[in-house]
């Protein structure tokens, strides 16, 4: 015991002369005890990884944190290490590109991101604190598995529930059903995205209407399907069959066993990239379903009609404005493509008279933050009119 | 679209020329489309990963996966190969060790164990299904975030509620705390544990009673603390302070929450190897609080006195064997060291006369197959008395 004391006290000492940078600090979703990654004042974020017998790393990662791998330095430790140019805050992938093998930083917990579990980095914004968690009622993120007869799998959903669920039980709530990006999964707008915090705020300050959000995976195989379990996810597919999982599956689950209003003014379908594409594809041909649809950094898309899409929504506009409550898009500055795209949709939708609103997120890439933003920009617009 | 659909067929007919024993399926808990690592009839497992510049990679993880360090051998085209032994079935960690780097197989999701996010995989139980997901009624886990003055950190339960309690709206239920082992998180007894289905199926079949089963960190420092953000974890002063957290802060968070009964009879405390130690500390220094106390894989404890440990607890059989309901220790036969140990602790306490119960696991090691197996046996003792 006393050793073990003794051991302690010196790795304190030893931990209280590591040199650092007197303006940075370990990154805040960080395992704790870790001292890397930095993010300094200007936040640029310096990285450190112990691999002494490698001869190439490379740090990789989303593009608001690198544009571009770096390389990073050998030092005689066997350590690693590069400085960012100033990033973009928010939420980034990342993972060292060792000797061709992608490595996840120890000093990380795991997020599901480009198919596989990488890395992730959280870079605060100054002054904004809306996805953050705050002493306000606290909702609750619940995993429900569920047996899918369209895919022969048990898939699960994360459900938010808000603050007052369980204490008002007489209340029913209008219900979002809000989808990650490829590559993602059903945990991603919890992990990465904090929907569920930035509800939970929006809700405490009377900005949003107490809403459930449903969450769940945008990938699904029929068993028999030409995209076989053992293919790569093929966006246009997953579109088609996810749709039967979530009319066929997932709104019933939710409706039989979460104190939901059951019909299109109170149930809104928004997404993120891949997810998006499904928000508009399932919601836009589905009217009967959905009252309320989102696209966020929607792909650019070619040979786009607006007379022909989505099976025609577009070809009336005054009886499409009467049944979409609201068409919302949102794409960030720094993703250009997206985001020019977007803007284009959004003009050519106004000039055909379909009402739509565009959110611009500044600065932001094809990244969380993005997302984040947009979801604390949409949420409170959603279910105000019935 | 057509060439997309050309690249799909070609994938689709390479996949299946791929040469693989008949007699092996890939894992059950990996990501899809994954083929590697596959498990053989007799339990061998064969891993696979590419790394074409490595010098060494080697095989590690759970010792009922692989016993020492295996070396794996390169191929022409980058990939590392290895078959091990024929294994014990359940959950292993396990990681590539590639020129002295810890490495995730990018075919697993990632589980918290080691102080680090590791792979996992999960070796089928022939005839065993006890925790596997069926067309049973399902509880959820919630996941709930609640602000730590002790900690001065935000933290989060995962909880878990039977299938009916949102239906059975005047039932109120017993409360399981259940700590997981150090190293690992607040995740590991859903994600590796599979508690949830467990319960599920025993409550499905009638066996165990309805129950809430809270799931949270067992680790905890106060900011002021000798054991500082920077430090590695210390088992002993985690029990201390998490103590505080768990009597203070987790169980009235839960009791005003959740329709629990809050009295003795009706809170057990369990938890394995480290979580065990959390458990028999807290649980017998607090019998006001729990009258149910399970240690899972406790590890064994020099100079342990039965008279003075637990601040006397076991002094007085008669007192002890009237408030104490349950008393229940189990450890796996492959874990020696833990097994002897708790037999040992076992019967001292018997001829001590005070009641208690082993359970044996046969052929499991110091790994969640024995955890698993455990909370199997225990949930149906638990709760069955007033």
């Amino acid at each position: 015991m006393r050793t073990i004391r003794l051991l302690f006290i010196a790795a304190a000492l030893s931990t209280a002369l590591t040199v650092r940078a007197a303006d940075s600090s370990p990154a805040p979703n960080l395992l704790t005890g870790a001292e890397y990654p930095r993010v300094g004042e200007d936040l640029t974020v310096a990285f450190r990884f112990k691999a002494p017998e490698a001869k190439l790393v490379k740090l990789e990662g989303g593009a608001g944190l690198v544009k571009e791998p770096l390389t990073m330095t050998k030092s005689a430790d066997g350590n690693w290490t590069v400085t960012t140019p100033p990033t973009v805050p928010g939420f980034h992938y990342y993972w060292f590109n060792v000797d061709s093998v992608k490595v996840n930083d120890p000093a990380s917990y795991s997020y599901f991101g480009y198919g596989r579990e990488c890395g992730g980095i959280d870079i605060p914004e100054v002054g904004v604190d809306f996805y953050l968690a705050k002493t306000v009622p606290h909702g609750e993120v619940r995993i429900r598995p569920y047996y899918s007869n369209v895919t022969g799998k048990w898939r699960r959903s994360f459900i938010y529930t808000p603050p007052d669920y369980d204490q008002n039980r007489s209340a029913k709530y209008p219900v979002l059903y809000l989808q990650h990006g490829a590559g993602e999964s059903e945990r991603g707008w919890t992990e990465q995205g904090r929907a569920n915090l930035i509800l939970d705020n929006l809700i405490a300050a009377g900005k949003a209407k107490p809403m459930i959000i449903v969450m769940d995976s945008g990938y699904a195989a029929k068993p028999a399907s030409a995209q076989g379990a053992n293919q790569p996810p093929n966006p246009m597919r997953a579109t088609a069959e996810f749709e039967e999982v979530l009319l066929k599956e997932i709104i019933p689950m939710v409706e039989a066993n979460y104190r939901s209003i059951a019909d299109p003014n109170h149930r809104a379908l928004a997404g993120l990239s891949m997810g998006s594409m499904q928000a508009l594809s399932i919601g836009l041909k589905h009217p009967e379903q959905f009252a309320w649809i989102a696209g966020m950094s929607r792909p650019p898309q070619q040979n786009f009609d607006l007379t022909t899409a989505y099976d025609g929504a577009f070809r009336d506009a005054a009886k499409f404005n009467e049944k979409v409550k609201l068409l919302w898009f949102s794409a960030g500055t720094a993703e250009t493509r997206f985001h020019s795209g977007t803007v284009a949709l959004h003009e050519a939708l106004e000039k055909a008279g379909i009402k739509n609103t565009f959110y611009s997120s500044p600065g932001t890439d094809h990244e969380w933050q993005t997302w984040r933003r947009s979801l604390h920009e949409l949420a409170p617009k959603l279910f105000q009119t019935q």
